[in-house]
Formats: structure tokens, C-alpha cells, sequence
């Protein structure tokens, strides 16, 4: 990666751009950037995003990949009812990568940073056979950080969006289905994640525990039931579902409900909240927590459903 | 990748035998750490290892690995006269990976992370074609930060420990000449990069700016004159050389002073300060910062040397 460093000295440029966050003591450009979190806990996490593994290149754009890549590092803050503020990215840049779609992957960072918050500080360069997009991000909790541990037996839960959706754009883009009718908008779904900070928000307000929804529905809710040692009824039924989820998944030989219960990369927020009116605002009732340690499916008449466990792992 | 979550059940017991770093509020398990990083400016960096492009899995062992990008990444918190806290892994694992390799490559984190102080606080598993290790670590200024910026004409030029024996070790994994009679102790230089953690603290007192050599010496020292706006006059006959470089060098054809040039990998404190004593207690004299813009090597007679550029990336 010959252009490395005028890769580098481009990005500096490129990021001075935007505001400098409230904190930033030394941007990018020196070995490490100095970041003044001030006298208050500092959310972080990191989340990568590989080709192969993640995506296809041909699969989304250099832009949507970066605004991606961003958007399901600061999932993970909001999901801690914390609000962005920070980002360190790490690019591993295949040799044939050419300038414009490097110059493009980075303008989607960058616009989700914006968007977000979660202004670029410092990140890394390395030449690697496979595109990637690693990013830390930060974030300061809006009030204490809502963790995986605090749902209680008698707290509904609830979720923002849509599920299943961006699994249903995946698994037409899997089929090479652009024909069906709603196909744009599955796509679109898998290559945009929601951006839910204002949701965070109110979330922190309510919210007694909170996971984002990355690996399924059911998988994160059981995650958050482990933290906190309850189980939870979740009703099949009430699932939100998208416009053309059910005629989407049909065409697809797909079970419409198994994707919106263990679909992946939906980057909603599910939590739990004692029952109130504040939740409803912004987020669909979907089930209640349970004393015990499983996690139940059950149709409109509170049947269980055997759930494909298989399904679960599909669209991972 | 189906055993992911057990995988995360058993780091976040493997990383709760560690004594918790001061300052963790919430560690490995939710969705993100939380940090209480105090009244005081943090250092933040970003380092990616790649299998093919960093390294290849049967020229370094999982522990090796492990424990190097760990290293590699707080070098650039000690290059700003930080002291390191904590630390986020990303890992991309191979599916063939075997369980004991993964605890190997997780052992060798830890290990490092115990030794430079950067307690892992969180991270990521991700399933990929390549192995890789992305670390951000953090870390607190012993006094204020050592930037590259502050380097001024008349300062002299220091370097911890050796120069370009890393790059050697890797020229001898390349050319598979472990025959060589130093072939182990340049090897394992490769493998296992310095823990220049005191050095750092002893540098913060004197250095007026610093950077970690990575990239090679001269390249690297090119960075922080640009930075500082200034130049520099290197002393070849100066730099410090590992026992046996020499004969190494030549047994592979390759121009020993090129290697501690340009080579890359060291991982040593590069820095500058104005002439004292302090410096030289755990750093050699290489050189001077001159007023200009051009980073000059001369020989023992003061001539300029003219540098083999195609050297410079011959080790990246």
C-alpha cells in the first residue's frame, strides 16, 4: 500500500472538515488521538464489519458500507442508552482498491459520523486481501448505562422498527431476487441500518435493560434473559413486521415469522420496561418477562411455537 | 461461526481472572464496556494485524500473535508518553480454526495486556477468511501528551533498544533460513516486540515530541519532523544494532544499515529531547533536529548517504 501515508494525510484533511467533538484534545495525524472524556463514564465498543464474512462487495457500495460499518458500532452505544460521541476506524484496504471507492467508503463513515455523532478521532491503514471496517466507538450514557442485567419478571418488552427486515434483504440479495416488488426496500433495509439515537434516549428514560438486535430477535432476547435471570414470552403475533414482509418472504420459500424472530443485522433496539405509556411512543409491545430462563414463542392463542432452530443461525 | 457465544462466555470468564483495571464500570458481556476514564485527557489508537499481510499463521504462533498485537498497539500509547489502561480486541478467526489455537491467541493477549497494564475491557469476535486482531487500546498521559509535533532545531535524536533486528527476523522467515546462526534471537524479535512501558515513562520527562518506529527509522522520523516542521541529520554509524546483525545482514544479502533504516516492526521509542544526560540512561544518540524539511543521513565523515528507497517498502 504505497499510498499509505497519502491516504492518511487525505483523511486528516477529510475530517478537519467536520467540527472537532467537545473533548478532542489531539486528532488524527500523530500516533494516537487524545480524547478528554471528561469526569463522567465513557461507553465503548467495537464492531467489524468483513467482506466475506459480512458482506459482498458487489453487494453494497463503498458508502453504504462505511455508513454501515459506523452505524452497527454506535447500535451497540445506543443499546447502553448512551448517546455517541467518539469513533476510532480501522480500514483493511485490498491492493486493487481503487481511490474513488476508498475516497466513497470513507465519505460513509463520515456521514454517519455526522449523523450520529460519533466523530471520526483517530483510525488505522493496513493493506489486507479482504476489505474490513473495524470501528471503536464511544459514547456517554444519557443517564446510567442501561445494561443486559436489569429486566425483572412482570416488565414488557419492546422493540423499535421493524424485524426481520435487512435478513429479507440479505436473502434477496443472496437469491439475486431484484425482481420481486418490494425487493429496493429489503436491500435498502440490509445495506441502511436505522439510526435510533433519538430512540436511545427515550429509551434510557424507561428502560430496565436493553440489547440491540444484531444476531435475531429471539438470540438477543435470550442474551439480555441470561444477563438478568428471568425468561421472557415473546408473542409471535405481534412482531412488527415491514410492508411486503409476508408477499417478500413467500416468493422467497421463506417462513416470514422465523425471519423476524431470529433474522439478523436488524439493529433495532429491544428492551424491557416496566408497563407504561412512554414505551409505546416509539417502540412495539412484543412480549413480557417471565420468571424462570427461557425464552417462549407463542401464537395469538398462547400455543408455544417449536421454533427452526436452523433458521437461526441462517442468516448469521 | 456456531460456537461464538461460548466463545464470549469463556472470555468474559477468562478475562474476570484478571484483576479489574481501574476505572471499569461494566466489562466483557454487554453489548459495550463502560469506563470511567476520570478528569483527565485519555490517549486512544487503533492497531490491525492481518494474516497474509502482516504476518503468515506458520511463521508466528497463536500466542505470539496475540501477544504482538496487543503491543503493537499500546507502542503508539508509550509513544505519546502514556501510560496504558485498558484495551478492546477485535478478532476476524478463520472457521478451521481449532479451540486451542483460539485460547492461545487469547492467552497471548491477556498475557500482554497484564504486562503493559491494557486490561482488556470488551470486544468482538467476527467469523472471517483470515485471522486478524484489531486492538484499541488506552491509555493517560504521564504528564502531558508526547505528540510528534514539538520536536525544535538543536534537539537531539534518541531511540530506544535496537534498530531494524525485527525486520532482519522477518527477512529471515521469508527466505526460510533458520540456519543461520542467529536465525532464533532475530525470529523472535519479529515475534515478540519490546515492552518499552518504562522507557515511555522515562521518555515523558524529556521528550519534546516522539513516535514509535513501525514503519522504519528514517520514514518514521520523517512523520515527526513533518509534524514538528523541522528536519534532521541522522548518524548512520549511530544507530544501535542487535549482536550478529551484521553477519546476518550479509549472510541474506541484504544492506545491514538499509535494514536499521527502514526496517520496520521495531517497535522502539523513537524521540527527541534537548541535549542532557536523562535521555541517555535507556536511549541512544542518532541524531539532530536541523532547521529545513529533509531527514539527511551522513556517515562517520559527516557525508550524506543516498538511501536505497525501494528498501524502505521492501519491509512493510
Amino acid at each position: 500500500m504505497g499510498d499509505e501515508f497519502a491516504r492518511i494525510e487525505w483523511l486528516k484533511t477529510r475530517f478537519e472538515l467536520d467540527d472537532a467533538p467537545e473533548g478532542l484534545v489531539l486528532g488524527i495525524g500523530d500516533d494516537a488521538a487524545v480524547f478528554d472524556f471528561g469526569n463522567r463514564p465513557t461507553i465503548v465498543t467495537v464492531d467489524t464489519q468483513i467482506e466475506g464474512a459480512h458482506f459482498r462487495r458487489d453487494w453494497i457500495s463503498p458508502r453504504d458500507l462505511g455508513r454501515k460499518a459506523l452505524a452497527a458500532a454506535v447500535s451497540d452505544i445506543w443499546a447502553m442508552g448512551g448517546v455517541s460521541c467518539a469513533s476510532i476506524v480501522a480500514l483493511s484496504l485490498p491492493s486493487g482498491m481503487s481511490e474513488q471507492d476508498f475516497h466513497e467508503l470513507v465519505e460513509g463513515i463520515a456521514g454517519a459520523a455526522r449523523t450520529t455523532g460519533a466523530t471520526v478521532i483517530g483510525g488505522n491503514l493496513s493493506a489486507g486481501e479482504h476489505l474490513s471496517v473495524t470501528t471503536t466507538a464511544f459514547g456517554w450514557p444519557k443517564r446510567s448505562a442501561v445494561t443486559r442485567a436489569g429486566a425483572r419478571p412482570g416488565d414488557l418488552v419492546y422493540v423499535t422498527g421493524t424485524l426481520g427486515a435487512a435478513a429479507l434483504g440479505l436473502a434477496i440479495l443472496q437469491a439475486g431476487r431484484a425482481d420481486l416488488e418490494y425487493a429496493d426496500r429489503f436491500v435498502e433495509r440490509w445495506r441502511r441500518p436505522p439510526m435510533n439515537g433519538r430512540a436511545a434516549i427515550s429509551m434510557a428514560e424507561v428502560a430496565t435493560a436493553a440489547v440491540d438486535v444484531s444476531d435475531g430477535c429471539v438470540q438477543d432476547l435470550a442474551h439480555l434473559c441470561a444477563a438478568s435471570g428471568v425468561g421472557a414470552r415473546v408473542h409471535a403475533d405481534a412482531l412488527p413486521l415491514a410492508r411486503g414482509h409476508l408477499e417478500t418472504a413467500e416468493a422467497l420459500g421463506l417462513d416470514p415469522r422465523t425471519l423476524a424472530l431470529a433474522g439478523g443485522e436488524d439493529y433495532e433496539l429491544l428492551f424491557t420496561a416496566a408497563p407504561s405509556s412512554e414505551a409505546e411512543a416509539f417502540a412495539a409491545e412484543i412480549g413480557r418477562i417471565t420468571e424462570g430462563s427461557e425464552v417462549e414463542v407463542v401464537d395469538a392463542d398462547g400455543r408455544p411455537l417449536t421454533l427452526d432452530r436452523a433458521g437461526f443461525r441462517h442468516f448469521k
